[in-house]
């Protein structure tokens, strides 16, 4: 099961048995699908934390100590179990990968192994019922309700993790994953401060359980608001946004736009000003030697989803303007006719570009001012106002259109 | 001539004999083409400005009454000469129109008929030669080196100012310019501090000469820094540009790309939050019943002009960007050719509508993972690559084209 491995078997016979019971949705049958020991570490540690929050005070030193282990827990999520290990964004040399490997168990989110198949299941099934934290079953369920209950392997998606079974540090992690969360998770951070300035009571509080609920918090917003908030620069089809607020929350995974559609680019930051710290942190270790093969897809690639994009987005501003009648939609008017509605009539016409301008409404407010509009009455005004007289702006040439009312008849082909 | 009328006739007189003159440029003529009563003004004045910045101190009163004097006489300029006259964007009761001819006396810029008339030339003449003050000469010339030539009849564009001719206060500012300037420039805010506050210096040099210099270099500017400084989000055919820079220090008429496209609409700021203060005079004045007749393009004339000038820039991006090669200019393959090359040769091909595609390069980089993209080696993986594995992006679907390398022969045209 999700946050402590090796219950998935159990998760699933529980879930056949539901599926196929004939009988109705009871109570019983609701409480036989909650995760209850997921519930008890989502809904327990905070209680605890918030014990510690009351009756314990926070030294300056455990603060800054449970801020920097924050970052390196919250990191060994982003910047191993999902850039590294979910996507294979990048390589990094052995060390990396066992530090990688043990501050992401100190956020206590599951085994890397058990992590990343629902994650790559996620980015493949993504909205749909077999997405396991599917964003359009609303903010909560994405964010941290889905834990709460067992998942029915009957219903979520399939994944390919051939690789992460081949990887034995990967698995190593897996097999003995409650020790090394419970260790990392609680004991190394209470330790540092207990050992080092003699705060055990803060470093288990504030280092231990509350940077906990806070790094998983932290991290769940990736699944929920990076689906909810901000906007989609590279592809609306899917729920995934972009958001500057949702990046500062995660270490730098709210650009979650472009990480859907560029998902092993080691960057979620495409633009320099962007804030992503894993980026950075994982740029530093290349520049160190530690991690190497960053992939990235190129800006060419990247561009034209954002221009794309943008064309949708003009397109459908285009749909909100009247851009007056297609000229073959128009009705035809002889020359003749012409003369005679503007001699007999009285009519305010004139002809630009073979089009009939009924500008009646038009002559007292036009910008060139009265006396000019008027040396084009009765009269084909094309290249007066193409030039002849004034070589009317774009805007001018767009107002046309309003006043439209008939197509010239081409002589020669009356003929 | 420009900022005292009459002189029209003389400076044509000599303009003509310059361009009949068969003799080299010579200083001679290089003097006789300067306009001395501009130069003068325009470089005599501050100089007294000068003097008194030095000499003469400012008191608080004299600050905020210079202050206050700057804006109307500014807004004589842009709510009265420019918008009002020069481009009939509004209509006004008398008592506005007099008090507008007033202030806009006081900036000293010449009499309201001689400015429209030039103005009328400057936008439909716009960047030309016979643009009196043409952006395309230089951003000092355009400013105000211009005013110090004697204009060239012969070479400086008409425009068509009937109504501004029969407008009785108009001609009446025009006919009586000299002493009506004389008076608003100088002497009333001069009296204003001598009588109000007994500062007959401070307002003299602050409030009449310092206001002075700056209201004319505050509009100069609209000719000037308007066609330089900003971008063109209506029209990019000319040199006129929006910028808040130049609308803060010109009373608002610094969205002069908007200005040129929409010339008789008497806002120059469309969105609310521009900074337009001579706009927000006029719909002041709407509302006290001082001004009626308000003139505006519609919103969709000016979206129309957005959109167009957004295509355009997205059209530039489209072209700086590779597209790979198009379909019809792919070589054939049969599908023969295909197996054999799969089969004998081991090449990584697949077929995915209909193209050939060769990703022996980026089996390793496939986001989904190696063992997916393999299932589609060597076969037609359209199905797989839509939706029966995995649905891909649209940046995945993008990528495709980098990849191609034949387009395979319809079976049923091969027969
Ligand atoms: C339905 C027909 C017409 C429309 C919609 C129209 C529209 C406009 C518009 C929007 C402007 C403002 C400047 C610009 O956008 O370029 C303008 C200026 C002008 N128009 Fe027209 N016009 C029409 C016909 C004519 C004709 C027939 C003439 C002359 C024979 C003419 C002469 C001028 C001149 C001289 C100006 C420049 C003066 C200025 O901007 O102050 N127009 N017109
Ligand atoms: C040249 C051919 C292919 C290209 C360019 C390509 C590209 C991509 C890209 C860019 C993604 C990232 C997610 C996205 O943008 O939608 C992706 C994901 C995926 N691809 Fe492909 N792909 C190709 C062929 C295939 C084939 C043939 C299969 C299966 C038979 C496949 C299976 C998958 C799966 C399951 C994922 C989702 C897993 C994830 O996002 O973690 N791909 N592919
Ligand atoms: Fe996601
Ligand atoms: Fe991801
Ligand atoms: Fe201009
Ligand atoms: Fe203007």
């Amino acid at each position: 099961a999700p946050l402590v491995p090796d219950q998935e078997k159990k998760a699933e016979s529980t879930a056949e048995s539901i599926s196929n019971g004939r009988t109705s949705r009871t109570v019983k049958e609701f409480l036989a699908s909650i995760n209850w020991l997921h519930v008890i570490i989502l809904i327990g540690i905070p209680m605890i934390g918030l014990y510690g929050l009351i009756n314990v005070e926070c030294s300056f030193k455990t603060f800054v100590w449970s801020f920097i282990y924050y970052h390196f827990t919250g990191m060994g999520i982003t910047a191993g179990y999902h850039r590294l290990w979910a996507h294979k964004a990048y390589s990094a040399v052995l060390p990396v990968r066992i530090i990688l490997l043990l501050f992401g168990a100190g956020a206590v989110e599951g085994s890397c192994r058990w992590w990343s198949r629902d994650h790559r299941a996620h980015h493949r099934y993504i909205d749909t019922d077999k997405d396991p934290y599917s964003a359009s079953l609303g903010f909560w369920h994405s964010h941290f309700v889905w834990l709460m209950f067992k998942q029915d392997p009957k219903k979520i998606g399939r994944a390919n993790i051939d690789d992460l079974n081949a990887d034995p540090w990967v698995m190593w992690q897996h097999k003995h994953y409650i020790k090394i969360a419970t260790f990392m998770g609680l004991v190394f951070p209470t330790l540092v401060a207990g050992l080092g300035w003699g705060d055990w009571a803060g470093g288990y509080f504030y280092s231990g359980v509350l940077r906990l609920v806070t790094v998983q918090h932290s991290t769940f917003l990736v699944n929920s608001l990076a689906h909810y908030l901000g906007d989609s620069p590279y592809d609306d089809e899917h729920s995934p946004k972009d958001s500057v607020i949702t990046a500062v929350l995660t270490f730098g995974e709210g650009y979650h736009n472009f990480h859907h559609e560029f998902p092993n680019d080691y960057r979620n930051a495409y633009k320099f000003y962007q804030y992503d710290p894993t980026k950075w942190l994982i740029t530093a270790m290349y520049y160190l030697g530690l991690a190497y093969d960053l992939k990235t897809f190129s800006k060419n690639e990247i561009e034209k989803g954002m221009i794309q994009m943008h064309q949708k987005h003009l397109d459908a501003k285009k749909e909100s303007i009247y851009w007056g009648i297609k000229k073959e939609d128009l009705p035809s008017m002889t020359l003749d006719e012409f003369n005679n509605l503007v001699q007999k009539d009285d009519r305010k016409l004139m002809i630009i570009n073979k089009t009939v301008l009924d500008v009646e409404s038009f002559i007292n407010d036009h910008p060139g001012g009265l006396a000019y509009i008027k040396m084009g009455l009765g009269k084909d005004a094309t290249s007066m106002f193409t030039g002849e007289v004034y070589n009317h702006s774009n805007a001018a040439k767009n107002l046309l259109c309003q006043f439209s009312i008939a197509k010239i008849l081409d002589d020669k082909k009356q003929q």
